[in-house]
């Protein structure tokens, strides 16, 4: 696994109870992409199994009841976001184990574990850290509009909607990048990204204003380093709730290139669904014509998610995606990722 | 003056030293708008002379050098926004002057007054109370898509840029409403508007994810006691920095009808030189065509800023305007809103 940036090797036990793999994206999105040495995942409905058993591109980790049954380890990393993110009660008993054994915390939550007073309490007693990834630091500020200066080319994953594998996406080609040879790197903007790169700002989580300005510093701080960045997208334009963070991702990023990701068969808004989507055109229309005042930028290709269809229908799927598109489009975790990768990197 | 729907009638002191009346625009329009009494406004540079003597359109209003000088009153209001919101140490003899005669604090800067050690120990002491208006409240959360559900229209102000006039013409617009017998009500979503309001979020210091949120909760509070709700827009949905609050706000607020609000003459992002501003026609389907998906919502009419200029030549800017917009135009605050109203109000 080589799509983290941290090169951290810090081994990590995942928290998921109850939700692995499917509502635990954070935590599959981890086991397959982060430098961690992940040691176990904390399941309770599926002890004695592996992580492989559940999903084959997962790798081969065990799956134990609680934090009294995992192995040594120097992390509890929290997997799964509860709608609202709020702590779960239910794991009091496992995180209060891990910092007795003197593991550090990494939690993605929007109620910081170090603002629980049994958990900050304890830490300082142990002197293990909490590092609650989703608080923004104190020194953001608005953008400059400078985030097109940098040596890199900027390539940004937008999204028909919330949950259609943007970061997945950006990780992928992140990594097939690299095997061509491509100095590439990754810009986190959602919890998960950050986990998995151990850097980051967690541009959800920021002051509205600053919005932009949490992209652009990232992208300002490692943009002269790489010759290719690929930036997570968040949320999705039309989206009723969230447009406002991908806008400023979108602004703040100042793409050359963008890939349009969508989960096949899709029609309504998730969780929003009298909300109709917009057909493909209309997507790409918005997105160049909402980036050109600040960056010129064009949909160069299409990710395409067919978890749920058999390999014929996916291939149909993926095939009237990219004439929707009029761009080449793939599922790139599905099959490969060559042809989104050539017109991303103009090849 | 009816544009304040507080009825806070308390007497007010407003501080604006060094920067009235032209870079004081939280001053100018407490001074036309709000509720309040306001009895004095310190200016250090302008001491024995009148709010009116500055600009004809603000009332009859002595200015003084120092609290010292001011007469009694019941608050003290912050009436300048430095770049950056931070507290000028120059104005800490008043401030203090101000809690030792009683007086609360009303402050829409980015440093919380509450989080000064001097202030907040004084303001207890004394009992006065300091209203930071840009501190947002803690429950908000993120939209549900719903603000379309109220009784109300909602009108929302846009804009080409930021500082073009949008809450000057949402509440010129108010005003003229109420004077033909609408019903009609307004939501503020910056400092100064709430300041005028005597409520309202303080939306481009909400957490991103909430932008959206922050409006619709406001809408779904009062949007069933109007008729119609003139919603101040904020930034522009091109600007650099700032269109993610732009984009959240439209969203949030689905709109039945937009203005475009715009100052004669400007080609550029103001302090973004480098950005070109698109062609009015542009504007007008960037706004449209990223509305829709989301609420239908037309730009009805347009509202031109052309205080700069004689009246020939806004007369003939005016017209300009309406021709690149193919739909009602006016200066509101220098000629009359009749027929912007009348596009508004679909009359």
């Amino acid at each position: 696994m080589t799509a983290g940036t941290g090169g951290d090797s810090r081994r990590v036990v995942v928290l998921a109870h109850e939700k692995f793999p499917d509502r635990a994206k954070t935590a599959t999105g981890v086991l397959k992409y982060a430098d961690y040495d992940v040691v176990a995942v904390l399941d309770r409905d599926n002890p004695g199994t592996s992580a492989r058993d559940h999903r084959a591109d997962l790798p081969d980790v065990p799956i134990v009841a609680s934090m009294d049954d995992a192995p040594e380890a120097d992390a509890l990393l929290v997997g799964i976001a509860p709608i609202g993110g709020g702590f779960d009660e239910s794991w009091r008993d496992d995180v209060r184990t891990a910092i007795e054994r003197g593991c550090d915390l990494i939690s993605g939550l929007h109620y910081f574990l170090n603002d629980d007073e049994e958990f900050a309490e304890l830490a300082a007693e142990r002197g293990v850290e909490i590092n609650d990834v989703r608080k923004p630091h104190e020194d953001l500020s608005v953008s400059q509009g400078r985030a097109a200066d940098v040596d890199a080319d900027i390539v940004l994953t937008v999204g028909t909607d919330c949950s259609v594998g943007k970061m997945t996406v950006s990780l992928e080609l992140l990594e097939a990048a690299r095997e061509r040879g491509v100095d590439a790197g990754f810009i986190p903007t959602g919890q998960t990204g950050i986990m998995i790169s151990g850097w980051g700002n967690p541009v959800d989580r920021v002051v509205s204003d600053f919005t932009a300005g949490a992209v652009e510093e990232m992208i300002l701080e490692v943009g002269d380093d790489y010759d290719v960045l690929f930036v997570e997208g968040q949320g999705s334009i039309v989206h009723p709730a969230y447009s406002a963070v991908t806008c400023g991702i979108l602004h703040g990023a100042m793409p050359d290139a963008m890939v349009l990701c969508h989960a096949a068969g899709r029609e309504a808004i998730h969780g929003y669904e009298s909300f109709e989507m917009p057909p493909i055109p209309e997507y790409v229309d918005l997105y160049e014509s909402l980036s050109a005042p600040v960056s010129e930028s064009s949909v160069v290709a299409g990710a395409l998610n067919t978890s749920h269809l058999d390999d014929g229908a996916a291939r149909d799927a993926v095939d009237d995606y990219a004439a929707e598109l009029d761009a080449p489009a793939a599922d790139i975790v599905r099959f490969d990722a060559d042809e989104v990768l050539d017109a991303v990197l103009g090849e």
